[in-house]
């Protein structure tokens, strides 16, 4: 191999990026190589800025550079209804997809014992606080249709009657076992507005 | 969108990438700020400095931190047969598959007068120089089964016959039209072995 040492390294460092492997590695390497260096370097100084800048929003834990994000720091939002989601994804998919005003909260993961993930590693704790502040009138739970995502989105049922918050689960239009955020647009769309009482 | 702008950006820049669309870009920004902060610091660290250290060897033009590769610094290359290949993705192919011993010379492209790709653009000068010094005895022809890379594969044969030197051609064991990096292993070590005169 006329590989360089410097070269190797990139190569193993993109395939820290989802769904890349050896083969698609070295073809992004060449290709910024050989003909996009300034992309390359483009994305190597966004790269570090977002690690860097963007944290979380101190309301609804989607990624944010601001303490609160812009859709939170939105008055026209009503923040009375409030969609629960598993991870950012999610949230841009139903932000994208359907016309719903609410607020949202992004667990960032769902609950799962084996893997120590119980309720406070999802924020649970933050969100329990918001329902004792009073304000929530309803929460959307919509986490993925898995196992993990259906126990999850019980646990917060739980929680939420203990404040005599509605909840209410969306429709099932997804196939079970799948990801939320592989599902169509208009699936999803009619998922939220086919929601029924939890 | 809850989109913060730097997140924005960060999945633009990430569709510089081959083969990343807007959905992939997301979701692997997504992945990275939830999931892996230290792996994307990494990776921007290797593309700054990928871009700024790596360039080409002055002997054979592939991808080199050195003035002078790895390969064509190794003594045990036969530098006498000159394997010619496109890009250097093909070179790299061409180590992994085949029993190769001898050198190489990367053209970083094709001939293709429509978009001003001429012999120069290729490093056909650099070429001349190195076939008119003397030392080289058989080039091996590894331009793509594609109209233009038998087009610079003549062009190479024709400058090769002015010298002397013995030029040979990879067997056709790959679809016409298609491209080189895509090749399975053992097919490439076939064709290099069944090479042909040109
Ligand atoms: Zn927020
Ligand atoms: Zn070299």
């Amino acid at each position: 191999m006329a590989n360089t040492a410097l070269l190797d390294q990139l190569m193993t460092a993109l395939r820290c990026l989802p769904g890349v492997g050896a083969k698609s590695a070295q073809r992004m390497a060449y290709h910024l190589l050989e003909r996009d260096r300034e992309g390359g370097r483009v994305l190597s100084r966004l790269l570090a800025e977002a690690m860097e800048r963007i944290g979380h929003c101190s309301q609804c834990r989607t990624l944010s550079e601001q303490e609160l994000c812009q859709l939170c720091a939105n008055p026209r939002r009503d923040q009375s209804l409030l969609c629960i989601v598993e991870n950012p994804a999610d949230q841009a998919i139903i932000e994208q997809a359907a016309d719903y005003q609410g607020g949202y909260f992004v667990l960032g993961g769902h609950l799962s014992p084996l893997d120590g993930i119980g309720p406070k590693e999802i924020g649970l704790d933050q969100l329990q606080e918001r329902f004792a502040s009073g304000g929530v009138k309803e929460v959307i739970l919509a986490t993925n249709p898995t196992v993990e995502g259906e126990a999850t989105a019980q646990y917060i049922h739980d929680m939420a009657q203990q404040f005599g918050i509605r909840t209410t689960r969306i429709a099932q239009g997804v196939p079970m076992g799948g990801e939320l955020e592989y599902v169509d647009g208009a699936t999803l769309a009619h998922a939220i507005r086919g929601r029924s009482e939890f």
